[in-house]
């Protein structure tokens, strides 16, 4: 058969502030490659279905930071691919694999990688789409099951307050404290989102924190046991002076830091002292190993049972992959952003 | 008998910033108490013989903190007394107990108070001067073995760098630290201390912290597993991006932050999330349960052999607690600052 294209998104400079589409990335359309005599030298090769855009992407591109990437490197993030051929036993034609990708339409994958690479075939028994793999019963299904678990240690009738709770995680995060019996305060970016929040996902209490006074809400919701950090700055500063008691504080993501040069110093740390708070950031995969068959056998039957509702803002197209990548970082998406390839 | 005077030290108003001696505090003398005559009502009257000065007092003059004092209210910390006359089995005239007591000469606790209060009769099998059970042997040393203990989960052949190295906290955290297999980084703000710490309390490396970078000498050091966290602010803000992952910061006190209207804020929170940084506060009684027994059995006698090290700073006389309080939040104070009554 005649090669056919095979595009890929480019990272290539790092932005100052929110990244430049026109500088800092670049889709690239002049690659082609022969899906039937390309050597595979034992890997397997896939064909990109879908890919997950998250805000940590943009942490990703700074110098020195965890997995950083490198200006002029094909972006990577998780997605989910079909395999087309196969030279190792492991992966067979036709399965479906979740996993870190290259942002590229085609690519073979050594074997090697399939463990650093996190390959999981889906069995997907409850019949989901299969995009929600790669939200709520992916990686941010996962961000708010660990985090819960293992740093807030919810116990029933506590409270917790979530911010950018209609966010993927933060919907995950208030629906997984609702069914473990939890008072959930959330916060957002709008009065629609709001309503979204108390009537479709459940929470007690939720408040658009561009119109009312977050500090004033948590006062009236009271003292807080658990308080899921995406937010960092003020919020957080806040929420330390309003927890309880040995409250524990998620840090999952400073979303509102990203692109902030000069960043909000907090300071009322030493609120954590005599009140035996803890403050603990996570790195999904730290607990993997340990949560990912309870949540696998826990988190899509619950999604499949719809006691966790979840929404999805799909985008169809590779090229769009800097501009969905912005959506997100100003909020704008509504529900988790996906690239249908 | 004749009645004896029976002064006190009272808190007459909340300090703005640094306390003022002349009108912050008051050195009454005017009180009397026949010794011999008092009704007792079934508690044991004590003559105090030592009084603990600590920083966390200054914490206790703002409002609205843990144990908030009172204006008006007499002094109240940890300290050592003598029973003179009970009229309780629990405890006999010539005891010595360890407790929460009211700086003032003489007073009579009921055994109600016993519990709240903490008192303990002071065995005392090793032979130690009493005055130890209120530094290394008491409160300083329960802080350090404690925070270590449950926050800083130390693993032979890890690193912590502890600030205030030479305080009595410090020297204590730098001390079990050495003894359970960890390389030790002190910082301190003399010469002088630099060298007590190198030669007598035997960490690995100290610097004095008004001369030297203490970003460039805990980059030389190395990453950070633990952090002793004893002055907040900006150096907190430095070991934040100075732990390796999985590091855990033992937030103890924010000595730097006491008196300071215009806080430091840190600005580092988001390296937690990439590196599973704990950061944890701890009110040392939280763990007095779980660790006390532990704590009594090894410490002092690691005193009494000489593995661990310690100094007192004392002052006769109770009228001297205030001038002492300023001592220590200015870190003027050469070891534990206790009063001898």
């Amino acid at each position: 058969m005649a090669p056919v294209p095979n595009p890929c998104y480019r990272f290539l400079s790092r932005p100052v502030g929110f990244p430049d589409l026109a500088k800092d990335f670049q889709y690239e359309t002049s690659r082609e490659l022969d899906l039937d005599s390309v050597e595979l030298h034992g890997s397997f090769l896939t064909q990109t279905r879908f890919l997950s855009i998250d805000p940590y992407m943009r942490g990703r591109m700074e110098p020195g930071t965890f997995m950083e990437w490198t200006p002029g490197q094909i972006w990577e993030g998780f997605g989910i691919c079909e395999v087309i051929r196969s030279e190792t036993a492991e992966f067979q034609p036709g399965d479906k694999l979740y996993g870190y990708l290259f942002f590229e339409r085609y690519h073979a994958y050594a074997i090697q990688e399939a463990q650093p690479r996190m390959f999981r075939r889906l069995e997907n028994s409850e019949g989901l789409p299969l995009s929600v793999y790669l939200g709520v019963c992916g990686l941010p299904g996962k961000t708010a099951f660990y985090g819960l678990k293992a740093i807030g240690a919810p116990k029933e009738g506590e409270s917790i307050f979530v911010t950018t709770a209609a966010g993927v995680v933060g919907m995950t995060v208030c629906q997984l404290a609702k069914a473990w019996g939890l008072k959930v305060l959330g916060s957002t970016g709008s009065d629609e989102k709001v309503k979204f929040l108390t009537q479709e996902v459940g929470v007690d209490r939720a408040f658009n924190y561009k119109t009312a006074s977050t500090a004033e809400e948590v006062r009236k919701f009271g003292g807080l046991d658990i308080y899921w950090d995406n937010v960092g700055g003020e919020v957080l500063d806040l929420a330390l002076i309003s927890m309880k008691q040995k409250g524990r504080i998620v840090i999952c993501g400073h979303i509102s830091e990203y692109n902030d040069e000069s960043r909000y110093g907090i300071k009322n740390t030493w609120e954590m002292v005599y009140k035996d708070i803890k403050m603990q950031g996570f790195y999904v995969f730290t607990y993997e190993e340990q949560y990912a068959d309870e949540f696998y056998s826990t988190v899509p039957k619950m999604v499949a049972d719809g006691k966790i509702k979840y929404t999805e803002d799909i985008t169809v197209g590779l090229e769009n992959a800097g501009e969905v990548l912005l959506k997100v970082l100003n909020g704008k998406n509504v529900g988790k952003a996906i690239l249908h390839i």
